[in-house]
Parts: structure tokens; C-alpha cells; sequence
């Protein structure tokens, strides 16, 4: 099991925007091989920015990275420089693999 | 749905012992209300460390934080003082609440 986690620095005033910009966003992700489970997090507040985090589980590494050469891809981030004026900073990408696991 | 989790920045070298601690911790994190599940991650190298997470899902963040005040949580990290020479930096404590939701 792989994690891909996007890092977001959503500036002040902006929380809302971005929630629906990936309301609205078309994407193809739950046809792609391997993609098990997607998540968007809103994390802790700080002073200028809210910190978001995209979570998507897939069942390896290898799914992940062809599903990031794949045309579903690029359509999904097609349109994605129109919204950097809500970022501080960011996306900061980091994969995470599971070493543990306990239910 | 509640995302609770730790960066650590592990110094290099410190890896196996650092996933050893967790593996052989006595937790009693399965049998606390809300708990649901739990993973240790493993992300990314930087120069001087590699990345960890640890990512424990709770049906809410009540749930979460009733866990950080019980005696269980009390346990569990109590002997937390001894891994700190792996520890470039953290941990760092993030929590996530689920925003949207895709399977």
C-alpha cells in the first residue's frame, strides 16, 4: 500500500475556493489501476495559511507512478496553474509507504 | 472520520531501530473507542533523514482526543524520552479532518 500526499498552504480567505475547486474537478482517478481510495484533508490553521492535504491511497507504488504518466493525469492537472493566487506555498508532493499496519 | 498524525525526521542509520520501537510497542490503541485504524508511513529521503508518519484514523476527532487524555495514551509514551537521539527533528503533530471523499 502506497500514500500520495499533496501538501497545500491555502492562504487566508481562500479555505472555500479550494474546497471547490476539487469538488468540481473531473477526474478519472477511481478508473485508474491500483487507485484504492481518495481523501481531501483540511489540517491545522496556522497564522497566514490553513494547511490542506490531498490523500490518495493506491494499492502499490507502481500504480501511482503510471497513473502519473497517464493522459487521466494530465487532464486532472490541466487546469491547476489557474489556481495558484490561493497558495502560500505548495502543492509539496510526498509519497509514503506503509511499514506498519494494525486494525 | 479524524486523521491524526506525527512527522518524524529520522536520522539516517536510525531507520531500523526507529520501525523496531514501533513494532514492538505494547499500545492499546485497538481496544480504545473511535480507534479504527493505524499505519505506520514511511515517506521520503531528504540529505540528513527520512521522513516517517505515524497515521491513525478515528471516527472523530472527540474520539481523538478523549484517547490523548486516557491512561492508554499515558502508557504508550511513556518511554518516548528514550528515542529521541533518532530524531533530527519532531515529532510534529498534524491532525486532518476529512473534507471530501472519493472511493
Amino acid at each position: 500500500m502506497f500514500i500520495a500526499m499533496n501538501r497545500f498552504q491555502v492562504k487566508h480567505g481562500h479555505e472555500d475556493e479550494f474546497e471547490q475547486v476539487w469538488k468540481n474537478r473531473d477526474t478519472h482517478l477511481n478508473k485508474s489501476p491500483g487507485f484504492v481510495e481518495f481523501h481531501l484533508l483540511r489540517g491545522p490553521d496556522a497564522d497566514t495559511f490553513t494547511l490542506y492535504s490531498s490523500h490518495t491511497i493506491w494499492a502499490t507504488r507502481d500504480d501511482f507512478e503510471a497513473w502519473t504518466k497517464s493522459d487521466a493525469f494530465r487532464d486532472a492537472h490541466k487546469n491547476a496553474g489557474n489556481n495558484k493566487h490561493m497558495y502560500l506555498e505548495g502543492p509539496h508532493f510526498e509519497g509514503f509507504d506503509v511499514v506498519q499496519h494494525m486494525r
